[in-house]
């Protein structure tokens, strides 16, 4: 029988979820709850997604807007095996108390602060800390970013330390409200809390990051400095990461020569929302020389945790023991090509 | 047996024209060309679509890359009935000896000149001045657009006079060479070539136009302020419009608050390259007053033709001759909802 | 003896408006209120520009930096004889009952409700409506420009009416808050603000406005239609316009493409914090046929009210009773060209 | 006797280099020469600066819009000592014959290639090295901003390595051409030439930079890493970089939160076209632990250079023998502060 899962927020992650889990034979939604009746619950309905919402004073808003909501979120709770809580940043904790009360399975986002839940999550580096688990938060999308290129490096080559500095996108496609419009913000708290958060999935990285915000909405870029436990080479470390899951190799000789055609690209892809679920590294950007390596990698902030959301609820519901297995299982029903063997 | 079509370049239209293509039963694409070897063309292999270029010195560049090609344009020409010219604007019109030559019939796009082709096209405004024709244009993103929403308003109600002004996005989502980053440019030639251009659809309008571009990538927005023949009212208006093919009424009220909020909609629709054929009008943005009419429409500048040329295809091959029935079942295979009836 | 001023609000306008007081003869600044302690504190020093604060409480975050200032916003109004209130939208109207308790009169900006004062003003247009006045409200930064272009028009051509598009800058230079980064935002509601606030200084021009908010920030453009009460040239007009105060002709055929060029042009005028006190007018992009108008204009949002606030203080303060002379006068000190004569 | 100082090439630098002349007693500026008649001519008019154009050609571009010029570009090199081009990037190195004809000494700007003059300059790290030269760089504004604060921390502490990421505003305030409007574009190529490009001046420190360009056109930001030759504290580099010249300290917590109020403070400080001479360092985003240390940096790209362009007038004028003299007596009349001593 399908696990059971309940989806809280309809929202950038929550809808993607939604459809990732979806598609996968081993998992049903049993709900979404929104909070507030936008254009986004008659696109719901469009996909057979029953809708909830959070109380009664919210219902009554769905009703004037002549929708009918299913229920109310602790009725979902109550039918579900675990929620996805894709709630907007630090909203999540505030819902603990009632995820345990219905005795549900919880997943945060990386939103959330780190010590919300007892277990940060990535599928390839620590897929099996969350085997059983509770509640788990999966890591930021640049953290899940950070966790793709490195953990490989770290486990293959040795990683002595690391600099990381975080070009943000410094707010989402859909948001219309949020700056800024022609500035460049620097996270001048140092280090950011990017670096720390990489050690709460993989803690052996000495990793320090920096981070600017920048006006552009559609992808996050890093700009990397590792040094390596030993010498390597170009070719070594790009053909460790064409045999790492949800790696993308672009090229600017192809065209590639910034977000925007990366994005381009994820449209090409034919997937829903156009999404570019894997991390885009620039294949003609990375330079080894010795025991340093240099790399540009582009992460889209909207999707590139999705499948690790789809491997942590099996993780979590002792679906499936093995790692890769999951990995494949999730990237072969999303469109994601599977690394070369 | 199914028409078959050419695409001679593979770019933001000619890409997605070719999809359309793909989905209609009485159509099928014998190949598409294109110029360079860049990331799509990989994209368009794994959408089996037969890749050409246009000519040996082209083709040694694809190779370069390990890239085969199917053969040159004018083999392609060859197999065809008729080709869908997607060059980049005003190149199209060079390549007329050459379709002649390999007697193919050919649809422009409104980057070329309006004396390009003999016939400008929009599906609902002159269907049937396409039908049999040899070279038809089939009008830009802007002109198509103004028919879309100015046509209903002309046949049922009646224009004295039309004041259209275009808040252009300044480059495309690919394009990472193009700015202004951080000013408005007007378009200081006045009429601008906007309203010109509507009239080579509809003769009798009487329009003026102002254009500036500005630093977005997504959308087009007109502000358009039109003096009927006759009083009507916001709720005439409405409802002439959803009983209008290819517009979709959306809502500040329902969080569309601008072009961002819309392009996230179309994502929800769940459609290749997350497009948006519809013009989005805002419900709560229209005004009539006496015989004058203010309304906001967006226009998602990479894929609304796409339906016309469909349209135009059906009409030059003397597929179908009915406007109605032409564009339902086009619309049918894009996903794009039936006006109500 | 000259008159004494203060500023109650230093931010974009009320720096300027320091600036520009202190260069009149006739007027001296008695002091500037800040609310917060921000950069802003040590340049106005420099400036040697008397500081003040709204209260105890925020005295002490002064005190936190080291900053002292010379007292509070009660004490700043019982030496001054006019406050020019250039805190933000909406808070000025509470600020009403404690100016009246220290008997000062005040000019409120354009942030401000229309009701707010009983007199909206516009040099050129309704000078001598503000002489003795107690509270006056000196126009947007938008609606100012529209003043500027349109009433040369109407008192000397006639206005039968106007449509206004403006195509506004959603945030200003230094505000690296507000979005939108890549959208453009209708104002659904119809008419907008901007037609109606022009009718509040010049009552008999039928205006109806449109407007939408843009990612950029360093002007406002307006696309208007001007219907004359006559048949006029475009030579009429430029001429109209060039012996009109407060405009500057620009051309794109002297490499004035947009907004950009247009600032640069404010930079190479050698004016403090490089202003555009005047509205820049496209000489290349005004059309006139038969009884239309069209024409674009830039608007300076950061600057050019500042003129008309000092101007607004001789009119209250009974200093100088002929318009144009003050006009000049001010525009003298600010390094503004006269109009032709 | 004043020595005789041309401009070729009247931009973004060639502007401000040439008020900045202008303002030193011993020097003076005998003409500036500009190829296409746009509207800084008549801004250059009014502050009595000497027109010139290249050729007869451009002269009668000139003549058609009205416009006299003093002559033509040969004409001009024949009364100065010494020209200060400012023409675009690589296009000064094609002057070389002719100013070599003419026998005047030259200083090219940081668009030229490292090769284009035997000798790259900077005021503090080597002003020495262009005394009594006949062709020297001043490097570009990145460069000179990391020279800024990587030359006393070289010279103080000791400098083992850095890595240097470079946030780039991908185009002037002025420039309504180039893009990318939404995009993050990565230098690909390793190392980017920013750091080769340091070590022209400062040959000794091991330097590896990364760059992108972002849509932003205010200023660069650099988000660096120093490994230092020891160990050293926040204290010890602030203190360092207080009592360097051309740096100045601001901070996050006095509301300079990105690039866009560093600019707005350079607008306080009541210089000509609001320039920001000065290296932007964030205080409290600067971090040093053990022999690490970590900063952000913001770059003004159209006027840091401007200072080091009169200096190195001295220098290669062997006018003045002491760097920290002509820093002093060129910030003194550019209204820069002294470092503190």
């Amino acid at each position: 029988m399908p696990v059971k899962v309940a989806i809280n927020g309809y929202g950038t992650i929550g809808k993607r979820v939604a459809d990732a889990v979806e598609l996968q034979e081993d998992m049903e939604i049993v709900g979404v709850c929104k909070r507030n009746p936008t254009f986004e619950v008659p696109m719901a309905a469009a996909r057979d997604l029953p809708f909830y919402t959070t109380d009664e004073e919210h219902r009554a808003l769905f009703a004037e807007k002549g929708w009918d909501v299913e229920g109310l979120l602790p009725a979902l709770l109550d039918t579900a095996d675990i929620v996805v809580d894709c709630t907007p940043g630090k909203v999540g904790a505030t819902y603990i108390p009632l995820y345990q009360e219905h005795g549900v399975k919880v997943i945060f986002q990386g939103g959330e602060k780190a010590h919300t839940a007892p277990i940060s999550f990535n599928s390839s580096a620590n897929y099996m800390e969350a085997w059983g688990a509770d509640m788990v938060r999966v890591v930021s999308c640049n953290t899940t970013g950070l966790c793709r290129t490195l953990f490989p490096v770290y486990r293959h080559i040795g990683i002595e330390e690391v600099l990381a500095v975080l070009i943000r996108r410094a707010a989402d496609p859909w948001d219309s409200k949020k700056g800024p419009i022609n500035a460049i913000k620097p996270v001048l708290k140092l280090p950011t809390h990017h670096g720390p958060d990489l050690n709460t999935v993989i803690p052996d990285i000495p990793i320090q990051s920096m981070a600017v915000a920048v006006p552009t909405t559609i992808m996050h870029l890093h700009a990397n400095q590792v040094v390596l436990k030993r010498e390597s080479t170009t070719e070594e470390v790009l053909d460790l990461w064409e045999r790492s899951p949800r790696l993308r190799m672009v090229s600017g000789g192809d065209g590639i020569l910034s977000t925007a055609q990366a994005m381009e690209l994820a449209k090409d892809l034919d997937r829903s929302r156009a999404d570019l679920f894997e991390i885009a590294v620039w294949a003609d950007g990375v330079k080894v020389e010795g025991r340093k390596l240099w790399y540009y990698q582009a992460v889209h902030q909207e999707s590139d945790v999705v499948p690790e959301n789809v491997d942590c609820i099996r993780s979590m519901m002792e679906m499936e023991p093995d790692a890769e297995t999951s990995i494949a299982t999730t990237d072969a029903t999303l469109g994601i090509p599977a690394p070369r063997s």
